[in-house]
């Protein structure tokens, strides 16, 4: 390995990645505010007692820690350790500034972690996360915010036809007890009906089987699932059916159309079943007002419950959310409400429902689909300036300082003593689309010649008229 | 100390600070886009190898190390650091991805480094460099140009009366040859004279003393820089006085006059001494040149020769910078040629010349002087949406939809049970300029009402055409 190298499952981001990345992080920020929520940032490095403990065993293993300074540096006692997620800091910053935070604390969070993860394609040590969570509240009406926020943030970027993935612990809760699972067996039961998309039917029973879950419970889960599922995809191709005579449905409503059947004929069920169980009743409640509010939202083509959803974390108390796109495994995000967490360092629950999309995930789809803008500036300068001789330096850099009060990037070409065809060269090697060039003739005229590097067109101009001309000519400035 | 504080020497930046950062930090990455810079970003992480041994000893002591994963986390052994400047990871990546980069590679840096220091007030362990580098040319048009970038940046921050200083390496190496200060004590000379701005000439003589500089060398240097410093003093009087009379001139028009002033008699004199010492001669012709090139990019009134401008950084080879405010201790920001560091990986001396902006302090500057601009938003909405009553959720995130749509920042209130004037309320404490509401009677009539938070005044529309109302009200948006 060369010494040059990144340390490995770091990148470094080369003026064109970064682009991208500050394009995306843009757009989700722009709609973030749009939503009222707030830019928090905390620092890298946090005490180290702040965060161990905090990610089960496994975690604990993955933070990067900071050895102790000075005498202590020996021992190697570790007294700091590197942000390994932006809730944990969250909690934190809730429990320190509490009286000085809104009643209700909407903030978004778009910085990097550090996990000693073992690297591999598409896993890093050091990831971007974007993260937004409304604390202080436990009505469904932020569920149903936050689902149309990071809707209109993947919709922004140009995502299509991607579906929130909607469901509710507590619903989940209520269907376990249904089948007589163990209480001490939920979280296993969860890993197992989690792999209902992933895995055949058979695998997820042996899977229930060898996690200790009962015989009768686990077929009475599976029935109920695949019950569910079936009704669903028969929904589905009825509805897409019905629909395929009719030309005029855009594909929109008909997302619409399907997931409306889909959600309604799921509560239906979901409050047969729960009834007399105030927890689960509880449960489907929510999931019915969150599926109300994302239609006043404007995104029911987007929002669709999946009961076969569990999402890994086991902070969640409510709704859990998970954007998937199809033909790309894993998600683009998710997130859902944990209401017991953000307390942790304040020694009380305090209500938290959040969303986190996945930065290096969507910079991947994006760049492999082709879906950043063409427009996105792809070099450091739209003009560059010439250096005839020694003589025109003044003037040269006199028309780089009237180009860039005009709007435009400008690279001024160092070298004066490079021959001007090299100059040209370097201009289209770095994909600048104009090149400035003021010879001693046009120079005593206070002219300067312009070329387009794209149609190759030269024209000569007053040197006062070449900023607008340019900006005239690239047509995406004003 | 409490548990929730960051930790020590860290800073939490709560919506009101980060808006802040992020404005100063989107300034000046404009202004360095005009000037052709582009944006890298490396990891916080780096091997630690790549650090260790590139900041001198103090400098090794102050680096943050981070524990081996795994096996080796009890033996106390460190693998990897925390960046410790921008300056090393761009040597870095300059060996690494040699040819992908340009000839002449032009890159801005704005990321946060770590440092082990004692903190102190405006001491931070974690801190933001704003960093500015062309790597590739030894023309003094890239000094030019960087001068001008800084002086750009730091007048759009709304900065006015700054100076560039300006000296140079090879130039201070003639002087003190001149002086025969022996090779070896070149260092602590320079060390002492930086301090004429600060302390007593007779401290100063004391310190070049205390540092082994022979007498005879010591007087001669005092002279030397006396002599110049009571000319400078004498010449920006005159012109001062000469301009008095004169009210027609512009502050930056006297400025502008006493630097050519002051400029051409520091030159005059240099290239006297400089006679006859090559190195001398070609550093006070670099100067020359910068001051000449600087002319030309308008920032005349910003930059002045400064003899006793020494930096502390050793590994300066050439021109060298510091920008002083009037009033305050220390600089903003400074820089210079360093023409052997970047080469430090690739085996080869790399020309390279950089400019770093102070981002910590520019911000302390700006917050102490009230110079963020009026319009820099302080609030997380422009416009709540309050919540009647259960029946009218559905009618409120639809409204909220549609002024989001209209481009404005919405918060909807999302405890419905709440009352209306508790809402109104919040919105007042959190500093809403607008407030929406939406009773029975007016959803009846399909009506809106709006009550502008700061004139009280409340007005009833269609709900249509509130996006636009508010829009035109705020001002500021189009």
């Amino acid at each position: 390995m060369s010494k040059t190298q990144p340390a490995r499952g770091m990148r470094d981001f080369l003026p064109a990645d970064v682009r991208r990345r500050e394009y995306v992080i843009g757009v989700i920020r722009e709609v973030y505010e749009r939503y009222g929520f707030e830019p928090l940032e905390t620092p890298a490095v946090e005490n180290i007692e702040t965060l161990l403990g905090k990610y089960g065993e496994e975690g604990n293993q993955l933070i990067f820690k900071i050895l102790k300074r000075g005498e202590h540096e020996r021992t190697g006692k570790a007294d700091l350790a590197l942000r390994y997620d932006l809730t944990v800091p969250l909690a934190r910053v809730v429990a320190e500034y509490g009286e000085r935070l809104p009643k209700f604390f909407k903030r978004y969070q778009i910085q990097p972690v550090w996990r000693a993860d073992r690297p591999a394609r598409g896993r890093f040590r050091e990831f971007y996360q974007c993260d937004v969570d409304a604390i202080g509240s436990t009505s469904p009406i932020i569920e149903a915010e936050l689902c149309a926020a990071a809707s209109d943030a993947l919709t922004k970027l140009g995502f299509t036809n991607f579906t929130i993935r909607l469901n509710h612990r507590q619903v989940l809760t209520g269907v376990l007890n249904m089948a007589d699972v163990p209480n001490d067996k939920h979280g296993d039961a969860l890993v197992a009906i989690d792999k209902l998309d992933k895995i055949s039917d058979l695998g997820v029973t042996k899977e229930l089987l060898e996690r200790g879950i009962p015989e009768t419970s686990a077929r009475e889960l599976l029935d109920f699932f695949k019950g569910i599922k079936d009704r669903m995809e028969i929904i589905e191709r009825l509805e897409q059916a019905a629909l395929q005579g009719n030309s005029d449905i855009t594909e929109e409503a008909l997302r619409t159309k399907v997931n409306v059947s889909l959600n309604n004929n799921v509560l239906e069920r979901l409050s047969q079943h729960s009834e007399g169980d105030e927890l689960f009743a509880k449960g489907v409640a929510e999931l019915e007002a969150i599926i109300r509010y994302v239609a006043a939202s404007g995104i029911e083509s987007k929002v669709r419950i999946d009961l076969s959803l569990a999402r890994g974390l086991s902070y969640y108390t409510g709704a859990i959310m998970e954007i998937s796109v199809p033909d790309l495994a894993g998600s683009l995000g998710g997130g859902g409400r944990y209401d017991n967490l953000v307390g942790m360092f304040s020694g009380r629950d305090i209500p938290a429902c959040g969303f986190s999309l996945g930065l290096e995930r969507i910079i991947v789809v994006m760049t492999e689909r082709e879906m950043f803008p063409a427009e996105l500036v792809k070099t450091g300068a739209d003009v560059l300036v010439t250096i005839w001789d020694e003589a025109s330096v003044m003037d040269a850099l006199a028309l780089a300082r009237e180009l860039r009060a005009g709007g435009l990037r400008v690279d001024v070409y160092p070298d004066g003593g490079d021959k001007v065809g090299k100059q040209f060269k370097y201009a289209s090697t770095r994909g600048v689309p104009f090149v400035a060039v003021a010879g001693p003739d046009e120079r005593a005229r206070g002219e300067v010649s312009i070329k387009d590097m794209r149609s190759g067109e030269q024209q000569t101009l007053q040197s006062g008229a070449v900023a607008a001309k340019v900006v005239e000519l690239l047509g995406h400035k004003s």
